[in-house]
């Protein structure tokens, strides 16, 4: 083994530590000339790093890991995001999307610059400078630099360093805004959100599968459903109609049937023609389904166990506070600049905050039925605690404007609210016994500003009777034949959920449109590059 | 913070023990009544467990870890696999699909088993009794059981305890085969491998990212692309063409252009009427670009660490050790049931660990030329070291007979085979420095058995030089604008790769159809559910 670099890692120096070494700040660290990480007392294999040209983050990392003194070379490469020319120097700061931070590099003679402009890609080697600041260690004193791509002279660079609305940057900059700082905090938060859910499932035995996106029924569509069609097939390509998946959960009952614990992170397509900041035709939903659970309280604990604890590691791995300070540096830009109207700035920082803290709060999160939502409601409104366009009425679906009210003003933080009559429910839910099947084992939950986050159920898992059940829906009965089957050979109890991803994403780093938190948004009428 | 139960964990008595647990043998774990693991060192915050009922391998690991007594009275669900009755005793085997273990019943009433049949789905409540066997470490005297599922009496249950081929799984059962051993370990396999595979991406600072399903350009496609409609939409639903994506590569570049290092497991469809064990219409590919990347070894020293990673690490956490068992377990089984051809059992048990060593010898992976690996096979061929249908020549592809020879006789390994003419491949590779246009800085990954697993390259980063590649294919420039653009604002030379997700699973676990590693497959006139 090659002679280790040793270092003691300052806990105020953490800022820019990857990830794996937060969980501990009193070891010591071994970086092997492998490229191997190790630990004097870590029982986990720490990384194995890629041979790749290190990114931004990276660099920062070690140059607070291995203590690197001021003076030592060093070689970056990232684009130019601004240049401030003084008399005697010229400062110029680059990032490259590995986290939210800019490096400076500084040129001993403003001059140097001159060829530089901003959005151009360089390689830049030079010195370490350290700095006292925990959450900006350090900047690079230019020894020399090589332009890796330009930009063109006759046309302004898009991402000027000022305030730029989501809006605009999804609009006008489909392609490079995920260059930009608010894009480039969703796409990373949204990263880390993923692997987050997935540790969680991991832990707890869930096998993740890919159920199909191309499926043969339309039942669940209700006419919102996309066919795929291959035009250079006189028939139907695959012997009949294909359709794109408006949920995964039936094939995920199968996966269940065989596997007792499965999930899926999965594109899901609506054909919906509705614009509003809500719907996308291409989405990514989270949806699981358990084995052998036969109460709702089952599912219900899976939905907070997952959330708060995927909450807590986010919080804990910096990703809250990278969504937060973005969000006061775009808040700074935006006053500064001086813009009207933009509903992403209409969500605080403080919001984002409050949203979190009602997440993670101690007690298991409230759970009412929905008949006992349906009379707090009314009672508020009596009481004139609350106003509502339409008051709520047992049998209705609950209103966003009621959904709202109950998690921010009621509960204030997520709520679940239990067994919802049945006609209000898909025919796959179970009755809750002894209720005649008036309410279904069914629960939604409801998070403060938003609504609805998650819906989930127990499973009529009786052939027999969702057979019965499938027929009151009136859809034809053969597409669903198969699921109804899955009955037939020693059925279990069982339960899922499903959440929208992009509405998670978009709730927990304070963006308002849904459109802005995936890559390439598709709704009716935009399907851009 | 409640009275821990202390428990020191054997290391011979590890077969079971949750993944997180294998990492270390020496500490003492702590199981807190909240649900949450520590031990006495790890700085790993360990698993925060959802209050379900718990999973046959999760209870296996709990007697291994508390090491619950003999006699300790616990309640367990599966479906039944095996009945044996004996003069005093009656044997039940039950799985649940969360191993690839089968828990043993006890019944001390031969009598007490005649209501049960296979495949019947129950809930038991017995008493621990520890073995003397690590592989299997205790079983249940049963006191009582619960039937939840029954079976049809009328009709034979499908999974019966012999050997079905994947073939017969896949076309008679296609809903509930996951419940077989041999699905089920694929499916457990696959899902280990995600995470494997995600974890090395997340260590390395990669974004996972979603890029779009439905995309408007079927420029890559060759006529073998999916179109989307909305039936109920009279003109274009996006107000043009909708297409299902082939490769998520071009959408990729341009998140790397903001964020870097980015990667997606995702699926992609083609239109192929090719009816292979190495095609499908729907499937999933993992790609990765890499930003700043400049030479091709960048690239490959990428998919060389990810790859000799991810399978060390499921090597060392019994993933390989899983599928080798059970196919120990289906060779025998095959050999007594006597059937016929399968080209799931001519991959022996010994083949599969021979890929896997491939994969994990210690030397770099074998990179030789594209020139100079036909120079080899037709020295082969001369030689008489080997017999090709058709002889490799320079200009032409490499014949899957030519990529299998190299792999398997050359290399004895996987081998990257480098530099292809620059006419055998897409127009957005780099061509090679001081070739004059001649070859690309492409690589193609082959392994033993298989043929090429991975393809990758540095991609074109000059604006102009793109615009006369896309010119030189011939199709719609219009349609790939947006992309050759990317290279107008500060573009960085960077490089990536694909690899079909189903065909590394195949070579994994040595099952021979691509058809057999994913939940529901699609092809040609086939779109069962």
């Amino acid at each position: 083994m090659s002679r280790p670099i040793v270092s003691r890692i300052p806990s105020t120096k953490l800022l820019y530590c990857p990830r794996q070494f937060r969980w501990s700040q009193r070891l010591v660290y071994f970086k092997h000339a492998s490229g191997r990480y190790s630990s004097s007392k870590s029982p986990v294999p720490l990384p194995v790093l890629a041979p790749l040209p290190p990114t931004l983050k990276q660099k920062a990392a070690e140059v607070v890991y291995s203590d690197l003194p001021s003076g030592t070379t060093v070689t970056v490469n990232g684009w130019i995001r601004t240049i401030r020319k003084h008399k005697k120097y010229a400062f110029v700061n680059i990032l490259d999307g590995s986290h939210d931070k800019v490096l400076q590099l500084v040129f001993n003679d403003p001059d140097r610059v001159n060829d530089l402009r901003v959005g151009v890609s360089l390689t830049v080697t030079g010195t370490i400078q350290r700095r006292q600041i925990p959450a900006d260690p350090y900047e690079i004193l230019v020894e020399s630099y090589n332009v890796l791509g330009s930009v063109p002279e006759d046309e302004p660079y898009p991402l000027q360093n000022k305030y730029l609305s989501q809006d605009y940057l999804r609009r006008e900059l489909p392609t490079i805004r995920f260059r930009s700082l608010s894009s480039g905090v969703a796409m990373r938060f949204r990263s880390r959100a993923v692997s987050e859910l997935a540790r969680y499932f991991d832990e707890n035995e869930f096998i993740q599968t890919h159920p199909p996106l191309i499926t043969s029924s339309d039942c669940e569509g209700a006419g919102e459903v996309f066919t795929v069609v291959s035009e250079s097939s006189e028939t139907p390509f695959f012997g009949k109609q294909g359709y794109l998946t408006v949920s995964t959960q039936l094939h995920l009952e199968a996966l269940m049937m065989g596997l007792s614990r499965v999930w899926t992170l999965s594109p899901a397509f609506r054909a919906e023609k509705s614009i509003t900041s809500r719907h996308l035709s291409e989405f990514w939903m989270l949806e699981a389904e358990v084995a052998f659970a036969d109460r709702l309280e089952h599912i219900m604990s899976l939905v907070e166990g997952l959330l708060r604890t995927a909450l807590t590691r986010l919080k804990e791995s910096g990703a809250l506070e990278s969504v937060l300070s973005v969000k006061t540096y775009l808040e700074g830009q935006k006053s500064q600049d001086g813009h009207g109207e933009d509903k992403d700035q209409e969500i605080t920082r403080a919001q984002v905050l409050q949203r979190w803290d009602g997440m993670l709060q101690n007690a298991p999160w409230k759970r009412i039925t929905y008949k006992r939502a349906v009379e707090v409601l009314k009672q508020a409104e009596k009481e004139g605690k609350a106003r509502f366009e339409s008051s709520a009425e047992y049998g209705d679906n609950l209103k966003s404007e009621h959904e709202k009210w109950l998690a921010s003003q009621y509960a204030q933080g997520p709520m679940f609210v239990t067994q919802y009559p049945s006609q209000l429910k898909p025919f796959y839910m179970l009755p809750t016994p002894g209720s005649c099947g008036g309410t279904v084992e069914c629960f939604d939950l409801l998070v403060p500003d938003l609504g609805e986050l998650v819906g989930g159920s127990l499973r009529e898992f009786d052939y027999t009777r969702l057979k019965a059940s499938i027929e009151r829906t009136g859809v034809d009965a053969g597409d669903l034949e198969w699921y109804a089957e899955l009955r037939k050979w020693g059925s279990v109890p069982h339960g899922g959920f499903g959440m929208g991803f992009e509405r998670l994403i978009c709730y927990l780093v304070g963006i308002y449109n849904i459109r802005d938190v995936i890559a390439f948004p598709r709704w009716v009428d935009h399907c851009v590059c």
